[in-house]
């Protein structure tokens, strides 16, 4: 059966003959393989073009941020999954991968379609202002405003710093690194918190400010996690920690649920 | 309860505190974000040091060379994903690594394995006595030699052709090349058969040349092939095809089980 | 790094020791096991208590319906995935699942949502009034009405016909299946579209009327056609069509990106 | 491009027109739903026939046995994953089934795989002999003795010995279970250590002796693991544990690796 009403039916990423691959116009064997370096060659995959000074730059800055730190939710869910099937590296990465969601690491597409929408809103006029009426937006609809505040740096994440002053470094800071700093202005009036712009919110910010589009922004995080999980997965194959983790987990949660009168539950 | 008998419970990758994040020793804000590039960086993930320039060169050549080749399975399966489940681009990137298997995309790694063996084997002596015994070593497992062949490019595979120059402008051609071309030539007389080396047996070879780790060889794909399908999800969010391409798929198989008289099954 | 502020460290599912396992605190091995069907487990871990003969009926008759359809696009993407990755028969099911998206498949649980707001907004009063009001609010914010319409049975889904049938004869018809039949027929004068409700309209509606929880109903697609994957999967290794299925897929599709002068694409 | 060289394009599933669903030759709606159950419709999606009483009892014994056992590896991992991306439940219940491997879970298979050959091997002859030589081919290939041993069950897993039981009730009791009980009884001698049937060796030995196919046995634990998984993500909705699990995996794991002069990590 046919679904939905598609009627476009070509791609324009990349085809083949038996001689050669075309990335996105370019003969990938002579044009791209040992010439360009893999940030380039994501940006254009992404995007049709090889990607300017400052771009690369920003992507690379952005995929280091959030490459790795330490044994988050993600990284502890593949890291199990590689103990109990060593046979699928791959099936490790996906489980670590689908992690990458709304709340943990995955927050920066929404914080970027939020910062989007502050710039649309403003059409060249006050970014403030239409911040205001964006963040009362997503507080009518019960929303939370993504991109701010982090449960250990409390004080200020120092990735999303660190990505703001690259982001000046490389002459491209815009609308929507600004956009992301009103909004951080404006957090404790309208909310009535006072939190500080998080990696997930810097990295939407200094993206768009350099023409990356705002669909594939979650991208970015999965793609850096990758690398971080691969590391971590080459880890557990020399010093498994997975069931150690799983077993602190299971120790720290107990049963409340009705037992058969005088059953002993073990804690081993 | 515990599962196995891990002794170690310490992790030697990132660490953190409030103010800083380290990652592999080195101070992830002032040291590596805005001053080395996501190629760099996933070395030191993986390997716990920053690349050499032959190091750095040899793995962005073999990211860039996987990373895309159309409308293979794992982006169909990708694509479908993000079809039916748009809420989760996650998901969808994950249905795409799970297909980075032992027959398509990932038999990098079993490449890898069997180069690193022949090397060891031959432990300086001759690579070919070494390469004959793993050859039939494989072949009396009923197993088939990983690296060698390709649907599309039959008479060649362009990306391997080009992953054996780069490795060699960069100075950095060893052992493990040597090895797999001469498994390449050892094929028609030990298999009867006359593959080329595909781009899955030369990034294990140059990869392993420039002392990449061997059980972190299925990242490669892994994380290049995400670049990949994170332009494919944005060239879906655009121009649906998932649709397209099951309707495609279902047209293409006949039902041949039993049936009620008289049913006829529709082919819309 | 402690993410949130969860206050409660407990579980109510099951709990175990050396000599028994508990699961919603009956004994595994002398009260379930060889003395209830597996629909009356799942009913248990899901509620907590042992179903009714209508709530068991209905549950069987809905995972009935959804676990197979054919060579639907979550079943194209697991046999392609299996045909990649014969290692992990885990990975392909998992890739399948990934497809029980808001769009296909999925769709139950968003349904079942917005039966279940009728009949609280209607609180004993007019479901047809509660009805409007909500059919009205979903096309303020711009979305789909859930539940309704089916590319290939559009005279009317066959499965939600005989669930509805079933829901009669085990006396459990209620207010959520009268609230799916009065959206049915308001759909053409509030949408201009006359849509018939389908499986995933009726699963919700018959479901929600014995009991079952809203915020598990898209766990009833996801293991029902679970146990179809599991039969598609076996097929697939009999009668391999992954690879069938993908090159079908891609020949589908034609390449309109820039290409060097003289190229030719492959059409194999 | 086209992988591999399959011949059969067909499925032997099911079909479909406007009308009717046809599964493995049954009309869908007229002679299935709220005709059978669950467990009947599992066993004809993957045989193609509808079971006989002692073919469904031992499936939904084994179904029922495998389906929750509190906080394991593959659990943890699926809230987790929701807890960070509540989106997407299909996700969260995806990386619970990554888990189900050749070590947890998944093992029922290779257990099943190597009873298969040890029945094969006697054909009609010495169970005990055919074990001998089984258990020789596993030990001279460095691999473990699968189905034995239980981490918290050590003096005998009583899943185990609930499903022999029920095999005996239903008069299914033959070949592979005899086999099973044979190795159980050599191990000692064989491999110098006493270990016990455990669940994933009970499994494959009740359903192959009533002749449920061999490559489908990863099936069973997948979907009956796949409604605890529900279970558990419904009640992960209520009293959200997914970060709670993973602060505690966090802090059982020390940080080894290198760090700045007077770097002190949070142990938050």
């Amino acid at each position: 059966m046919k679904i939905g009403r598609q009627t476009q039916k070509s791609t324009a990423i990349s085809t083949a003959n038996a001689e050669a691959i075309i990335v996105r116009g370019r003969d990938l064997c002579s044009e791209l393989i040992g010439r360009v370096g893999f940030t380039d060659h994501m940006w254009l995959l992404i995007t049709g073009e090889l990607p300017s000074a400052a771009q690369r730059r920003v992507l690379d800055a952005t995929l280091i941020a959030i490459a790795e730190h330490g044994l988050v939710p993600s990284v502890q869910a593949s890291r199990m999954t590689l103990a109990a099937a060593p046979e699928a590296l791959q099936g490790a990465v996906a489980a670590g991968i689908l992690g990458c969601g709304s709340v943990v690491l995955g927050s920066s597409a929404l914080a970027g379609e939020f910062f989007a929408a502050i710039v649309t809103r403003a059409n060249g006029g006050s970014l403030e202002a239409a911040a205001r009426a964006e963040i009362a937006a997503l507080r009518a609809a019960g929303k939370a405003i993504p991109g701010y505040g982090h449960p250990l740096h409390r004080g200020g994440d120092p990735r999303a710093q660190r990505l703001l002053e690259v982001s000046v470094e490389a002459g491209a800071s815009g609308h929507h690194i600004e956009a992301a700093q009103i909004v951080e202005r404006l957090l404790p009036e309208t909310t009535g918190k006072t939190l500080v712009m998080n990696v997930s919110g810097a990295i939407p910010a200094v993206l768009l400010d350099v023409g990356y589009p705002v669909r594939a922004l979650k991208g970015v995080p999965i793609v850096a996690r990758t690398a971080g999980l691969v590391a971590h997965l080459l880890e557990e194959q020399l010093r498994p920690l997975g069931f150690v983790l799983s077993h602190a987990g299971a120790r720290a949660i107990d049963y409340d649920g009705p037992a058969p009168a005088g059953f002993v539950p073990s804690h081993e």
